[in-house]
């Protein structure tokens, strides 16, 4: 591909975006980037958002979306669901946040509690960010222990400890392992020393740093899904490899389902039937509302147990388990059947098929990733398996992908990446289709 | 006090709050301590809300209360108003969340930036939590440096380099000087490594430990209002102190106003004229949604930026800068005027003057302290200055207070703080004062 096919994209973007051009000027003025998340910018310029109104978004320039991106899967009824809108209208007049416990917060624990296997108890929090942070707070304080281990390429939030490989650049990568690398120059190296990490999916890996390190480390925390490996699965040995291992060396396992909770009614856990000691949860379950969740085993949640003169982990946040989202949630959870999840499922089985299919007639080197209701794209021909993999792909290409699904009407991560939600029918599978089709062309000519 | 005075008051509460001892036990089963965070629970039990209105809160057993506690001072118009109830209810008919950045976001930076000193640019995010977190990451960037200096029993959220010496025993302070202590046993070490500690109001001591450290201190993070001193402001000639020897030192000054925000229309900074480098906030900003925000000096926040090919620090968030958020928030803004301000400040002003006076009349040790519109009580004779004063107050007195103003159908802070809201008036003050004389009454028997 040539440069000057993503410049087209880009100029057919800036042509549809003439508004969004003059308000991120503006709100550069106000926020670094123009706006408060890193996802929310992208080159040339983000578009700005009007509304949304079930599975399609709409633009200051008019412009409408099939929404795939859907908040980074968290709306999985869609913009807008009027019952979502209802309880929110309802709490509302009822007030949005109070100092004590309400009996939502009851009843949407015990809804959680019921689909997840590994929650004997749960707390709320504002963010994945929080709910992650927490986890792994709970982690040390149960095994006395500090340090953890984490897989690299992971995402699993904004905070020091798991901002250690994340996105590191190929250039500094240990060619023969994988080390702690910084997310920022001036990030402690107190903080690196403290983190250990692995390649995904690479058993010897887990095995030779838990062996070795076991009286060190408080948690492993892994996404059984890597979101940012475009939704790429674990391999299930891998996960009942670390399964066992934790088990056997007294390390917390913390799965990070933060997006994988919607593959299944019990989440990743669930589907691989590898039950972690602790899990963290975010996106859908607030339906649309900020909102974290954390938990697991009664003997690790019980550090967070202030009867009997106090809590060993202080755990605090003044929008915490807020009634708005408790009942937001639990009209989520209400609507996420074991129909629903088979028909969107099999629904994201049917557009990652189509579209290997599609790259295939295009003779493009791609790997499509994905499981359940979520897919990614990898414009390269080798296997993906871990974030070496990922990085093999080809960006410009990618990033011409997702411009160009832009310039279609059809919203993607920036990674191309997306999810469907339950409002998607064969009929935008086909849109989607189609309109990768349409750039495919144009990229190809 | 005898202990059978505090006895009478659980006794009380317990026989006014049948049915959330009920739910207590319920909730108990699936979160530890039967809610989401520590100020949620007190002994014997907390009562479990059944909604809010204007200045009033009302439990499920149709207890209703003068509500002082108003969600840790963060409903400063009170619950349910009518204008945050419609700004909610259009949002979320247009969608609560969505992937891209939103003119509402761009409106509400331009309020805030407007009205704070120390603001150039802002972002947001979903807690105060993540609003000292991103602060401190982003000071450690711009400066290169990685250790923090806190205040001695200063609270900033829930991560880990602010969980020291918060509420640390008297057992475990040292007589001499204030140490780094551990919030929970298994706290990594390496974590105590990375902060130093100062009592509140203590020049010599900042002095001290800045000219020695400051080579590896990036920020000081002091709330200029330490809230759980009862809202204890500073003496100004600290803060000039830090403002004056971190500008001479390289050191990033950073004002946790998540609660002193509400004292003036710039917060804290303004009333002092003192101006940090960077503020986080939180609580009233939202309008009683999720919210915390960051912001301060271009150059520093510019860590932030993406443009122009990535940011130095990351920084996401799916919920941040939602715009039910950003829209209830500006509504606070419009609400808080200098006259409302006026109008607060005096109205705290006069509470604690009344309180001050009836606690000399009942002939009890106790100081008032607060600002604007907060207040706390200390009984304890020493005057107010730092975290050691405020632990030598009697706690069974403080707790049989709070619990007592309870049964007057007051809600206060656990701690004995509380703050005013818009809605509240002469008559709230008298009807907290003389729920105050009934309950000294009660106690002094």
């Amino acid at each position: 591909m040539s440069k000057s096919n993503i410049e087209l994209e880009v100029t057919r973007y800036k042509a549809k975006n003439p508004k969004s051009a003059l308000l991120q000027l503006e709100a550069q003025r106000y926020l670094p980037g123009g706006s408060s998340r890193g996802t929310s910018y992208f080159d040339p310029y983000p578009h700005f958002i009007e509304k949304g109104t079930g599975p399609f978004l709409f633009d200051v320039d008019g412009n409408k979306y099939l929404d795939l991106m859907i908040n980074a899967t968290s709306l999985i009824l869609g913009h807008a669901h009027p019952e979502i809108t209802a309880v929110i209208t309802d709490q509302a007049s009822k007030g949005t946040a109070f100092s004590g416990p309400t009996e939502s917060q009851i009843s949407f624990s015990k809804v959680l509690i019921g689909r997840i296997p590994s929650f004997d108890k749960v707390r709320f929090t504002n963010s994945g960010t929080e709910a992650t942070m927490m986890s792994i707070r709970a982690a040390r304080q149960y095994t006395g222990k500090g340090k953890i281990l984490k897989i690299e390429g992971g995402y699993h939030g904004s905070h020091e400890y798991v901002s250690v490989s994340v996105y590191p650049p190929a250039s500094k990568l240990d060619p023969e392992r994988a080390l702690p690398i910084k997310e920022y120059t001036s990030q402690p190296d107190s903080i690196l020393d403290q983190v250990y990490v692995t390649p995904f999916n690479d058993l010897e890996s887990v095995q030779n740093i838990l062996s070795r390190y076991h009286e060190e480390i408080a948690c492993v925390i892994v996404e059984p899904v890597v979101s940012s490996f475009g939704y790429l699965p674990a391999q299930k040995e891998f996960l009942i490899t670390l399964r066992k291992l934790t088990k056997e060396l007294n390390v917390v396992l913390i799965f990070d389902e933060v997006q994988s909770f919607r593959i299944a009614p019990g989440g990743a856990q669930e589907y691989f039937n590898v039950i972690p000691d602790m899990t963290a949860l975010g996106k859908i379950i607030g339906g649309g509302l900020p909102i974290g969740a954390f938990g697991g085993k009664d003997d690790i949640m019980a550090v967070f147990d202030p009867t009997g003169g106090g809590a060993a982990v202080a755990h605090a946040g003044t929008f915490n388990a807020n009634p708005m989202a408790m009942r937001a949630g639990e009209i989520v959870m209400e609507h996420l059947t074991d129909e629903v999840y088979e028909s969107i499922n099999h629904l994201g089985t049917t557009l990652r098929d189509q579209l290997s299919t599609l790259l295939s007639e295009f003779e493009i080197d791609a790997t499509v990733t994905g499981i359940a209701s979520m897919f990614g794209v990898h414009f390269s021909k080798n296997p993906i398996n871990n974030y070496r993999d990922v990085l093999m792909g080809d960006r410009d290409l990618k990033r011409a992908f997702f411009v160009g699904m832009l310039n279609e009407n059809v919203l993607l991560q920036s990674g191309a990446a997306g999810s469907l939600n339950v409002l998607n029918t064969e009929e935008h599978v086909s849109m989607f289709i189609d309109s990768a089709r349409n750039v495919l062309r144009r990229i190809r000519q």
